[in-house]
């Protein structure tokens, strides 16, 4: 299968990609010449694996049954940049922050289990992250 | 340096992303339990190269003069993705494509030397896709 986005430029540093039918505004800091009118491309490689690891887990944990129990989840992705040109992420570190509804109790191993599974079988930002950095995890209970 | 980024569940399989300050609802598509109220995160992977090396191929075009000779600039990127899971992208194509302004010259030698300093200098997307995947391009003049 083949996917294709389109970067629409739209005058100085700004542009509008075309992503599964959807617009996002992309554009320079303003301390290298652009406006700040939207994110930055690079970092969306971050991105990328947070969204995709973490609409896996969550539709591991709805198949689990225990989607219900869970008031907040939250992934956070971290990557570190090299100061050299081009500079570019060489280890990224992924937190799943959960947070429970009161009186429920997190089951530890269920969401192991669900986070193992998006990581070795279902993820394919992180299936394409592993042959050229260091990808790192962690679960947190709030 | 260090980015990071987070990924807020908002329920069902959405989630709003916050990238450098910036807000981008994903989703995921209907017939695999989504709202499509927003794009794919994977997906996000051939725009992040895009959009970084759109970035730079205009910034290095601006330092030579000849931005105000362009009509219109849209990266194109496509990739291919394996049939089996982790469903990953293994090859990815971008496609410059430029439209002049009549009356004014495409020098091609100048493009070429634009992306080929992206490619090779500037573009940190690309140096780590490099390391899995086979990148490809080509400039298309309208």
């Amino acid at each position: 299968m083949t996917e294709t986005i389109q970067t629409q430029w739209l005058g100085n540093m700004a542009f509008e990609w075309e992503v599964n039918g959807h617009k996002v505004i992309i554009d320079a800091k303003e301390n290298v010449g652009g406006e700040n009118r939207g994110p930055q491309p690079k970092t969306f490689m971050l991105a990328s694996l947070g969204g995709c690891t973490a609409m896996d887990v969550v539709a591991i944990l709805k198949k689990m049954r225990i989607t219900d129990d869970i008031e907040d989840f939250n992934v956070e992705v971290s990557g570190d940049l090299t100061e050299e040109h081009p500079k570019h992420f060489v280890k990224m570190h992924v937190k799943y922050i959960f947070k429970f509804k009161a009186g429920k109790t997190p089951e530890l191993e269920k969401l192991e289990k669900a986070i193992s599974l998006s990581e070795e079988r279902y993820c394919g930002v992180s299936a394409v992250y592993r042959k050229a950095m260091e990808l790192t995890s962690e679960i947190v209970i709030l």
